[in-house]
């Protein structure tokens, strides 16, 4: 049990947002650093949020029709370099494992494309075992040198990986995007995160992938957060690991594959999205527990209010519910603890409340107070974990909305990069060009190619050459 | 899809067990070997016995209290030596990582004791914060030697790791218990595989635990299978790793640990244990799907035959069910396709049985036929997956309980041990006459000192001297 002095945040998420977040990851007791660097250490309390979010993206890909698998950790070099460009584009974040015995080396997989699709390639013969529908959750580790942020960045996070394979390029496409969907859905519905959805350049696509889709948050400090990927790998593993399928009228074809993940960095995301200067806010969908019972009572009260809490935790065993009736705490350090960790509603009752058959309702995100009679609690209870779910999506909508501008010249595209918003400009769509863009904003990026263009394209924001489209760029994670 | 003619299984359970049983798991399609020397795949349906396992037993551990988390997948090697009987232990099957950035070494965890105690000595302070109890479900690296086999012996696995502390020995030695309890619950009811009980010998001990408790279940070809085991670890890893915490009464302790899994080596058991001739046999309980529908029809009656399944699968959605309405196979090929794969009861029904608003309901294990009226269908079925899990675990208990057999001496215990009996005996204790007895039987050993001991103990089977205990000796994978 930390010491009551240390127990709160410290610092403030307007002033060091960084370290802010550092603070409220850690106090909250969602994950802490490893002795390992680089790795982290997923606790209780971050790994029941994972767990909500596998409980609801598990179900709905399955009614998609994908099934779960799990594929060896390790990856056989000569499999791992078989793409050309996706080798070159992991080479430099793997770590190896040497055999000494078989005298061979192992990279611990980054992402399993190349293991999984040397399987399909003994797997998949005719039209008739497509579409191939699999996903893993597993463990992934990609060896950063940048500095690690716990569930941002580090060596080893977990994922889900889907893995697809179909008859047609059509086919293909159309899921490609069914399961960005599904992400958007997701973020925007559970994690209470509103996203951008589009198509990443030529310089931001997955290394091996046609055409990568992604959708992107934007952080409260400015910055966009890339909240998952769904590639469309066209033919290019499967020319690579010669996936060849003998369609309906006997030919031989080679199939269309898509691959897509959402990681524990979601996590992360929802604790800088939502959080404050109390600490943790949860959206009620993935708070692990949803509310807290927090009895008030002196020595002479102390029976009749127990027994009236436990009857109220028994009768809301609909929800995940703590009742705190630890002895040694007062009511105002529990009411702290509590909000550093994350509960959406407090129940709090004390004799006075028992005598006019009531108890009070706190919720966490704007501490709002209500006095509820206990005939009502289901029902209030109810409607406030609505409301908050829905007011923190609302919030985070509009702050989103109000920070995405426009840019007609390089100059307003430097400033408003400056002023930490995702500015939208008309971009020529050459890597170079956009090398150039990262190095004079000292590191915007393009984030997304927005679905929707405009008619007229105009000129490219930065070398004035024609332009290919709108991009939004950004700074980001 | 694979061929019409080697669908079937080739090999008979009785003449070559063994590779009946790779037959089984490769064409069953629960599992292959991978590219990687000593890996497997496991396939999706393979993979849903897992998330069967998983679903179960994850409910169990939380309503112990136990709270999931994540742990490094690799673990430094200072930290794996300080624990002196452990590192010994699995020294030899570790895989190394090397950070060449930091020039430190990293062991691939084959469990994650070490790393998970060393954040346990930072997090445990008083005894407010016990007990503690943790588990991770996760994948874990032993570099095994010794000629693999699918689920039981494979490089890597994917296991569930409880590691729990209290402030009390007894504490620890009840719940060591509790959870070896529970692992033979999910043996018997879930997996029907009955399993005997008891502590290992010093010889077969945990490295690093003070007492090692396992379950073990009797296979077809009369080896035994550990099934899981619970370690009470004493203060054993407290001591190395230094956790310590404040009693009531103010002073300084050691606190008692202990840790438990089980892994996907139970996919295994059940295959070995039910399976047969045809193909898998699978406890209802655990089968990912309980029912297949096979329609059947000729051009005139198709329609109304399908309309009629559809229905019916439909009316059945309760369970898990599969509609085999492919055009392209005949009735017969779909009943040998669906055995093999294992599920439990199979409903035909063709225009003869529309029109007398009946189907065909068939038992997998005993390949029981019965005509079921439509209106009865429902209770017929949830009879017959409840008559079909006991009658798989009765079976197995009946050649348990016939193969456990006593030896006076040494003459009877050898003979026993080559027909394959799990033989008990009054024992030594002695780990050098253990090394004997493995030698002299070419390889039988200890596999449980039950809980039920007689009160007299005889002289040692095999060396002579005083007896400690009545052990369970037997060949094992």
């Amino acid at each position: 049990m930390p010491k009551e002095e240390t127990l709160g945040i410290t610092i403030k998420k307007e002033q060091e947002f960084s370290e802010w977040y550092n603070e409220v990851v850690i106090k909250s007791e969602l994950a802490e650093h490893s002795v390992i660097r680089g790795f982290m250490i997923i606790k209780p309390r971050g790994y029941a949020i994972w767990e909500a979010i596998q409980g609801y993206f598990d179900k709905r890909i399955k009614k998609i029709g994908v099934k779960n698998a799990y594929f060896p950790l390790l990856i056989p070099e000569e499999l791992f370099k078989r793409e050309a460009e996706h080798a070159k584009g992991f080479a430099p974040e793997l770590a190896w494992v040497m055999d000494q015995e078989q005298r061979e080396k192992y990279a611990l997989r980054p992402t399993s494309e190349t293991v999984m699709y040397d399987s399909y390639s003994r797997w998949i013969r005719s039209w008739r075992d497509l579409p191939l529908k699999l996903n893993q959750w597993c463990n992934v580790l990609r060896w950063e040198v940048k500095q690690t942020k716990l569930f941002l960045r580090t060596r080893e996070f977990l994922w889900q990986e889907g893995h697809c394979v179909y008859e047609t390029e059509e086919e293909c496409e159309k899921e490609t995007l069914l399961y960005l969907k599904e992400y958007k859905k997701l973020c925007e519905e559970m994690l209470a995160i509103p996203v951008l959805e589009g198509k990443k350049t030529e310089k931001e696509r997955f290394a091996g992938a046609k055409t990568t889709y992604a959708i992107e948050a934007l952080m409260p400090d400015g910055k966009a957060l890339q909240m998952g990927t769904s590639h469309n790998l066209g033919q290019n593993f499967a020319r690579a690991f010669d996936i060849k399928f003998i369609g309906k009228d006997e030919k031989k074809y080679y199939p269309w594959q898509d691959s897509w993940g959402i990681s524990t960095r979601l996590i992360g995301a929802l604790v800088m999205m939502h959080s404050d200067d109390k600490g943790l806010v949860l959206p009620p969908k993935v708070a692990p527990t949803q509310l807290v019972i927090v009895p008030i009572y002196n020595n002479e009260s102390k029976e009749i209010v127990l027994k009236k809490a436990n009857e109220l935790e028994n009768k809301l065993n609909n929800y995940e519910i703590i009742l705190d009736d630890r002895d040694e705490y007062k009511p105002g350090w529990k009411y702290n603890e509590w909000e550093l960790k994350g509960i959406p509603l407090r129940i709090e009752i004390g004799p006075k409340d028992i005598a006019n058959n009531q108890v009070v309702l706190v919720r966490r995100d704007n501490n709002k107070k209500e006095f509820v009679k206990v005939a009502q609690l289901d029902k209030k209870i109810k409607d406030a974990l609505e409301d908050m779910q829905n007011a923190l999506f609302n919030k985070a909508k509009k702050f989103l909305d109000s920070n995405v501008s426009k840019a007609k010249d390089w100059n307003e595209f430097v400033k408003q990069i400056k002023n930490k918003k995702l500015v939208r400009a008309f971009f020529c769509g050459n890597t170079k060009c956009e090398d150039d863009i990262k190095e004079k904003t000292d590191g915007a990026t393009s984030r997304l190619i927005p679905f929707e263009q405009p008619k007229n394209i105009g000129k490219c924001v930065k070398c004035g050459n024609d332009g290919k489209f709108i991009v939004i760029f950004g700074k980001a994670y």
